[in-house]
């Protein structure tokens, strides 16, 4: 057997996110683990590092795959690629050492939330950013990132389903850019909880907008009570751009 | 009535360009006459700068369009994206003198063709570039480019259902730019011909490949021959940036 790390980019739009489900359910893991599947000539598990929800993209998931065969980096690539859905592309095939495993070995994850800040949705940019027409405060939504950046129990900031056992996570840096109409909101982490990024986002855009005083941001970090958060933004806006080992 | 010029952008993908057909025929034009035909109670037309082909997008089409009532311009940009549909936007509009013709009197355009130069389609970009897995030269490239630029007689380089009577344009400048994976080629000229700036970019390409002279450029200049220019190439990696007036 031989190990293979693969660079995944994908268009969530037609997906049910990252995790293989049920038959009949259209999800990246599924698509990838039926063509190793053929491969093998038996069930293959393809390791994704980061489980995207429905809707999210990635330009750099990173996931792992066991294949019986000894092929090269190059043969794994043209293969997988000749099978793949137009919305879906492996970018990058490199064989690792056995006990290489995506989810278990990433360090740092980074991902960005897009927003349209325009009363007119971008045309071009519709199926990637969540649009807001009322001009965001940036400053303001700045200063309540500074308050997230850190070790802390994130709790408040996750859906309940999280079957995680630890809610507490390291958010190395949070950057806020304009460029354009476009706002994009740069989470870079040691891992992030169920609906953490989209919640956060939520929250921040809540700042931005002055519904919210940044004071809560603290408040929802010591009283762990989600209800406190902001709302949860659509899955469209969000793309994993990259996972760090 | 009153004259109002709108810029228009939108995602051709799922539109048989922009001039209206019959009826169940998808155009953009058609979308937006629907729209106005139902504001001023009548068939009423809307005078585009340019007609897009089949799955050829726009970041900036222009059009003029007269209705009955005096409606401000945010009163008609808030009416017409009401109705839109979601790959197309109006994003500006502004009431302009009545005898204003978007087509009569846009002075220059600016098409860009992108190319994405990788064995692997990006994507993101799948529905707005065409893909060349096969490295291309750009230098050469650029020194066919210069070529073209120029006033010429184009009809080597136009397919043949255009019912132009004169085939001399003039192209003020081909730009061609590389960003990451993607080349994108900008023309700005006084107007092009039917299939043009998709057969000029077909002929770049074979340079770039190596597979035509660039001396042919002047030859198919000459002869006035569509047999000697190069393949016309796909609709959806073209787009009109703007409209000069």
């Amino acid at each position: 057997m031989n190990n293979y790390k693969l660079v995944i980019q994908y268009d969530g739009t037609r997906y049910q996110g990252w995790q293989k489900q049920n038959s009949g359910v259209n999800t990246i893991q599924g698509k990838l683990e039926a063509i190793f599947e053929e491969l093998n000539g038996e069930p293959t598990s393809v390791h994704g590092a980061g489980r995207t929800d429905t809707g999210v993209h990635a330009l750099h998931q990173v996931a792992n795959v066991y294949v019986k065969q000894d092929l090269s980096e190059e043969e794994v690539l043209q293969y997988v690629n000749k099978y793949l859905p137009e919305d879906i592309a492996v970018t990058s095939v490199v064989k690792v050492i056995d006990r290489f495993h995506a989810r278990l070995h990433a360090k740092k994850k980074v991902y960005q939330y897009c927003i349209s800040n325009s009363s007119i949705s971008n045309v071009f940019r519709r199926k990637y950013t969540y649009t807001i027409g009322e001009k965001l405060d940036l400053k303001r939504m700045e200063e309540a990132a500074n308050e997230l950046v850190g070790t802390h129990d994130f709790k408040g900031f996750c859906s309940k389903s999280s079957s995680k056992k630890s809610t507490t996570r390291t958010i190395y840096s949070i950057e806020i850019q304009k460029q354009g109409d476009e706002i994009q909101i740069t989470y870079i982490g040691n891992g992030f909880l169920y609906h953490m990024v989209r919640i956060l986002t939520g929250t921040l855009i809540e700042v931005g907008q002055g519904k919210r005083d940044i004071c809560t941001i603290q408040e929802i970090l010591t009283e762990k009570n989600r209800q406190k958060a902001g709302e949860l933004v659509p899955g469209k806006g969000l793309i994993l751009l990259d996972v760090i080992y």
